[in-house]
């Protein structure tokens, strides 16, 4: 099916409405955020069959994945809404006043407001879970603020669906018009469009690190900069150490082998890189790690352009001085997305940028360390990465704490003893790493806490009781934990006289 | 005194000695970032009135108010402290492991982490509050961050002072070499040098727009951008509606003459515009505010560059199609920053940018609008601002929902029937508005959650217990409140078997 690329008239006419939508927006309680979320979710769960389906024509995925992705995002729709009705993320504080005092300490209440509409961009390896109706819209939406979708070119046709379902969902809430827009856009100009234009307040994105940067690097040119909040590449390392290896070689090699090869490799927590220590548990892990990769086979990737990128990288990775093939599937059923597993020393890593790089799909590199000392530096020299990971027994983790403290500088999670493929949905989640794996460290794409990447914060000063917001009145009718004089409560402020 | 600029060899030392600081410094306790800050505090204490002595000879400041800026200096630091001991704004959450679910669960603990070396601005027109010791500084180093500190060519005695008052702090609390380093340079090249070398992870700055958007247009250019907190203009818009007017039009006047002239107009908050509904209220307001206006002397700027500025953008401003000067200081003492109020239509303003534009220094024009609606299409147009004020009855104020709303949307703080100078340090304060106020309106610079700006989150994963950072093990050590399973608690964390 064709979709038309938006002229500037839609994208004009999708972002006024989103801004007057915003107005009426802002002011709504929580509790009917929420309400129109969940309802989303129930138009989703209503069509599960529908969007499965068309999902599974457009990405090569296979029906298991796209039900268990379907399934998660309703999830995050209705925990992200569960979330923001509690109120505890509005981060309230309160310091009451003091008349005594000369000059009078005034009273200060702040809480969080949205920022205006927010662009987000339909993800090619995420279908439902972080396209159309996934973590940025239903953050944004949280937060108090409007959505303008673009759809993913790779899957147009279920984004449409899931874009009629969140229409659905904002007639039966009673939202106001213009709460979300769905746009296509094959060329860059659209997306130009959106990013650059005055009343986009932030942007989210999950894609390639060449997508991301220009996004990034349109908003922060405007005359007004915006956030962007864009997931970009990640090798996500795994620093393997020698006793753990020496005590369970067959046991990790399989995780990793299946992490590795996960939906085609095509996860932004795929484990890219392994550094390890020569020695035997190394020998006996390379030598399982290949019995595995060899006979498990590749796979329909998301689309053509992202199986001739896979081919073309791995060509130009495995073609590096001192890059060695270890193991390559052996199975002979798809020509697609083939599994492949090299080596390189430390020094052969180090100094060739090429091998730092991501390579979308079922690829991993393994890089000799001499020692922990060279393990250590290797860590050190690591660009931001989504995840990190150490497999090491208690004994020996307790002993590398230099090493764990370079690994934990790379990484927005650190994981010990397990894959970091499957993202939790989570509060205590934290995904997002340092540049370039993400444009803005300090916020997660998965988690409630995630709405916090669509507010700011306000404060109020000597504003009358009965004209604040519910979550700063005296006596506190959302009945959430905030900071009253510098002391978390959930009582009533007794203002002093 | 002379102080040289800055050459690339001392910029590159300073900064990479703030690194190999950073790799001690972000693992040092809590406690400990704490009682360096308290350290500082009491080396100002010692040095209290050679400081105020150096800074009243190179800034034109009053004795008065540099004891009164030094005291708030040191209440920040030790107040910062304090927050920063308390680990409350950690942030910690954390999802216990189910393995009993298909796929398991995993633990999940989050907490925050220092960004690495960040480098501070000095201010003008605050030579201890946001300087050398301010603001910034203090924050950064709760955070867990060495500072370099590039000091404002406005007073470089009075920074060199306060440097050795953070050196000898330093020893005393047995700091790494290279958590603090100062240097000098008025060429702009020591500016860019600074905010794009690759050691440097975030800045503050308060000081112009010109300034502040250079700063952050280099950060978004670099390889890797990094944060910058610039505090930039605001013309702080006062709303005066017409019966509060009426009811008190001497006295609000008198607020606003002082606040208009406080340190000769030169603070961020500093009320630079007033919207008000024409009729009789407007006019008995207008009439004693001359009066107050003419009876106020100027005064010494704080130097010969902003007393230039001052005149040059207050002139354009008065020449400007319907601007109107109705009153003028009379006092004949000082030649410099002289007090004007002058007024505009709401149309003349709406039309010309030039009258948007914050003059910094003790102007102010009063917008003049035929009703309520006019005033809010008023606010509705302004850019973004660090406050914004109200005067109002109880009752116009709950009739004015409507441009309460728009006046919300453009400002980090909203104040009712009260002036907007005076930021009270307190953890309620958001002091950051929408751009171009400030370069990112989700971070404060005044208050405890100023600490936020120089953290990312990191999330453990199924990490050993007596390995994670104190304040996420399950015993609690810290005492802190923490985000447990998705209730806030200070309890012990009972993991399932």
């Amino acid at each position: 099916m064709h979709f038309q690329d938006a002229d500037t008239t839609m994208i004009n006419a999708a972002l006024e409405k989103a801004w007057s939508a915003f107005t009426q927006y802002r002011n709504f309680t929580l509790a009917h955020r929420a309400q129109f979320m969940y309802a989303i979710a129930e138009e989703m769960d209503k069509d599960a069959d529908q969007l499965v389906e068309a999902a599974m024509k457009e990405t090569n995925l296979p029906e298991a994945r796209l039900r268990n992705e379907r399934t998660r995002t309703v999830f995050q729709l209705r925990s992200y809404a569960d979330h923001a009705k509690s109120g505890h993320w509005l981060d309230v504080r309160i310091d009451t006043a003091d008349n005594n005092r000369n000059p009078p300490k005034p009273d200060l209440r702040k809480t969080s407001v949205p920022l205006g509409p927010v662009v987000v961009f339909g993800a090619s390896n995420f279908p439902f879970a972080y396209s159309t109706a996934g973590g940025d819209t239903a953050c944004a939406f949280a937060a108090g603020c409007p959505v303008i979708v673009k759809a993913h070119p790779g899957h147009p046709v279920t984004s449409e669906l899931v874009a009629k379902c969140i229409m659905r969902a904002a007639q039966r809430s009673e939202m106001p018009e213009g709460i979300f827009s769905h746009i296509h856009g094959r060329s860059f100009e659209v997306g130009k469009a959106l990013v650059t234009h005055p009343r986009t307040c932030a942007v989210g994105f999950t894609g390639s690190y060449t997508g991301g940067r220009a996004l990034f690097d349109w908003a922060a040119e405007r005359k007004s900069p915006i956030p962007v909040f864009a997931e970009m590449g990640s090798t996500n390392p795994v620093f393997l150490l020698p006793k753990k290896l020496e005590s369970d070689a067959a046991g990790i090699a399989k995780q990793l082998a299946n992490s590795i090869t996960l939906g085609v490799g095509q996860f932004c927590t795929n484990p890219g890189l392994m550094i390890a220590q020569e020695g035997p548990g190394l020998d006996a892990f390379i030598s399982e790690l290949s019995n595995s990769i060899r006979n498990i086979p590749g796979g329909k990737m998301l689309h053509e352009g992202i199986a001739q990128g896979y081919d073309e990288r791995k060509q130009r990775a495995l073609q590096q001085d001192g890059v060695t093939t270890i193991a390559e599937t052996l199975v002979e059923t798809e020509a697609q997305g083939k599994p492949v597993i090299a080596t390189a020393s430390a020094e052969a890593f180090h100094n060739n940028p090429v091998l730092h790089e991501e390579v979308f799909g079922p690829y991993s590199l393994i890089i000799r360390c001499r020692d922990k000392a060279e393990m250590t530096s290797v860590a050190a020299h690591f660009e931001g990465q989504l995840t990190a990971t150490i497999y090491a027994t208690d004994e020996e983790l307790k002993e590398a704490m230099d090493l764990v403290d370079s690994v934990r500088q790379i990484c927005g999670r650190l994981n010990f003893n397990g894959v970091p493929t499957g993202v939790e949905v989570a509060l205590a989640m934290h995904h997002g790493g340092p540049f370039p794996s993400t444009t803005d460290s300090r916020f997660t794409s998965v988690g409630g806490d995630g709405i916090k990447r669509f507010v700011r914060p306000l404060s109020y000063q000597n504003w009358p009781d009965s004209l604040l917001p519910e979550e700063l009145r005296d006596e506190n009718p959302l009945q959430i934990f905030r900071t009253v004089n510098n002391k978390l409560t959930i009582d009533t402020v007794k203002r002093s006289q």
